[in-house]
């Protein structure tokens, strides 16, 4: 796949890609083809904060992946700097991942994030930068900087639909459709407010494309360690239980801003509507993360991978993840194959905190069809014992579905987890394999 | 791929089956076609201690599987009762893996272990069980039961070299060539002594196959706790670094037999042989486990991934570990693609037990190539810094190797580990994904 197919009209780009929204108060976005993208695509995106009447809150999480790319390592400094307050602008750019590149790198960031606090008369550092595209090489600043320049000198900021489409569209690279969400609450005590995301991905990407990236930006007004708190918490459910090949990328990032212009208290973690905004939040970003694996290269099928009934979240998650990730449950998804004894072997080998929380005799796996059709349970595994008399038609038809879950049952607690994965296709090592040949 | 594709006499046949062969004194190898194959094909064999000189150790290493099939419970439950002494049968089948098939299944194991110490007169159980093939199907014990009789009482055991490759043949499954090895060893006493080996993968196989199964047997004495750590150390450095698809079985089983028939002292730990002998079981232990990679469903290219340098020996073990697993470094690696951002990503996502061991500004990355052209090695990465002007046609060259090596060096201390992987190619998908379809 080369720059040039993406974002083509695909059935996958009429299907997730909105086609109108609200927005939340307060925010600008803009965005240019600045040149770095040798097909001449948007690839500079720039996100303003325009609310005055509160200091915003930013939080972060961050690539685990010990080489961090310049932009990872610079947002680090600038929310430590900024204790998580007054932080007015996202900029992000795609085809150039700023990483493994150095001293000259971090500066480069610096620069991009300098040139909008200057725009924005802002004093300190207050911006910050995400990257996304190949490993290894310099950002060309000239590019980037006439870039940045075109959106605020043009004008380019809006805060209308077309404008979100296209912010999303320019954080892009091997995606096949642009990643944006956006939704209105209502919390319980009145009060409306509203959540737009955008995402790219999926999986590490040709030739040496890297990342998820994602945020998500509110208008209510949320303490910073309270938004940090529930963005942690979003992320282990959401970005974080995501498996497309299991590669975690230098770049991996996930910001989240809230600028208060919503007129209500501020959110703290002893609020009453703490534990609720959280839980909106989490579902809001489950869903910006489904995307990136519906969008999974080479993907056919999008596959919930629900564990229950777990003693502890920790291993529900661990189990979860193990068969997300296992390249034969996944080749099996492909080729429509009721294999649960790959299922059962990938729990087998999970690495658990407790070995309490899964004990065979009490594992339950079924297949469920997510279309509404019956029977939705198909078991394959009832208490440990394997069913003999499967219903191989049934069977066929579920796995036949573009959308199904498989349920894995551990009968020992009440804690659960889900992760969200796809199939392996020939697609994918087309893809990933013949960039060059 | 189905089992008539399986063994036919391919490049790969040829490359890596041996012709010819001595093999260790006092055993004795019988297999036969007992029908539970469906097509008619060897699925059964016995190896039997004949040496009466010497109480023989033995010593496994088993999956660590939370799944355990009912052949790997009881001959764990074997080696224990009989503190790893006077073991003088190993019995294998292929086509079913007896794995989930609860308390029947152990049955059905311990009946199998039980007709075999019948024929040779044990009073306590001295049999080793290793199976293989389908998840969740019992055991044909009528077709188990004649092949075992058929075995002994057509006195079919034998020692020459087609009594071997037949037994090689008998575990196989999905297997392409029959893995088989043995060679002399000379200790630095001058004690001649020979180890023979057999295997079978690669990878968990369609439709349901399981298990990396294996043996090796010796001649020499060796007490039976000094072998149960020099498998554990050879196993270590072999069978447990090696990576098809990341996917570990129910069934997964390494065993050892020392049988005592070479007249010389018994080996200890302490033993001024010990070391030798360890090292030497070690590297036959890679030659076999390499053959499994060789053998991997799909691969084209066989490749050694081999971090030096290291603080410590797991970390180097981890990191090669997690280069040779990734689906991204796998599909590069296929498509002939000079990708060391992957590569970097990979290193960069390991879980470390010290972050002490790896050190930006201290790596190395190189490709090495293993077939005597120059230059050998081709730098990617050195000190950390991305080699700008990478000799792309050399990389090429290199990369379309059907061998080559990744050299990691972390310059972090003096530990080094190896694994061995091959590519991710879209036969593998095919093998995997297409077997119903």
């Amino acid at each position: 796949m080369r720059f040039s197919s993406v974002l083509k009209q695909s059935a996958k780009y009429a299907a997730h890609v909105p086609k109108s929204g609200v927005f939340p108060q307060g925010f600008q976005v803009g965005s240019v083809a600045s040149g770095v993208k040798k097909n001449g695509t948007l690839d500079l995106g720039i996100l303003v904060n325009t609310n005055k009447s509160y200091e915003s809150s930013a939080a972060s999480v961050f690539t685990t992946n010990k080489f961090k790319a310049a932009p990872v390592i610079l947002s680090q400094r600038v929310l430590e700097e900024k204790k998580g307050k007054g932080i007015n602008a996202i900029v992000v750019n795609s085809g150039c991942a700023n990483s493994v590149t150095g001293e000259i790198g971090l500066k480069d960031a610096s620069q991009m994030a300098k040139l909008i606090d200057e725009k924005l008369g802002a004093t300190s550092s207050s911006t910050l930068i995400m990257s996304t595209g190949v490993i290894g090489q310099r950002l060309q600043m000239d590019k980037i900087s006439k870039g940045i320049s075109k959106i605020f000198t043009d004008n380019s900021f809006g805060s209308d639909f077309n404008s979100w489409l296209n912010i999303a569209k320019s954080i892009c690279t091997t995606d096949t459709f642009p990643k944006l969400v956006t939704s209105n609450f209502t919390m319980n005590n009145g009060t409306q407010y509203t959540l737009t995301g955008m995402a790219k991905g999926a999986g590490m990407i040709c030739p040496n494309m890297a990342t998820l990236l994602g945020f998500i930006v509110t208008d209510l007004p949320i303490e910073s360690q309270a938004l940090s708190k529930m963005l942690r918490y979003a992320t282990d459910r959401s970005f974080n239980c995501i498996s497309v090949d299991g590669d975690m990328s230098t770049n991996d990032t996930i910001n989240m801003i809230a600028n208060g212009a919503v007129k209500t208290d501020e959110i703290t973690e002893d609020s009453p509507e703490f534990l609720q905004v959280r839980d909106q939040v989490t579902q809001f970003a489950q869903k910006l993360a489904q995307l990136v694996v519906r969008d999974g290269e080479g993907a056919t099928k999008f596959v919930t991978v629900k564990v229950q009934n777990s003693s502890t979240f920790a291993d529900a998650r661990t189990i979860a993840e193990s068969i997300s990730n296992s390249m034969l449950v996944k080749t099996a998804l492909y080729g429509k194959d009721a294999n649960w004894g790959r299922i059962l072997c990938a729990i087998g080998y999970a690495k658990l905190e407790t070995l309490d929380s899964l004990q065979t005799d009490k594992l339950n796996v079924s297949f469920i069809a997510t279309d509404n059709s019956e029977p939705r349970e198909l078991k394959l595994l009832v208490n440990g014992v394997p069913q003999l008399n499967i219903d191989e038609e049934r069977a066929s038809q579920i796995l036949a579905l573009p959308d199904l879950e498989v349920l894995v049952d551990l009968g020992t607690g009440n804690e659960e987890a889900q992760f969200w994965t796809c199939d392996l296709s020939h697609e994918y090592v087309t893809i990933n394999g013949d960039y060059r040949s």
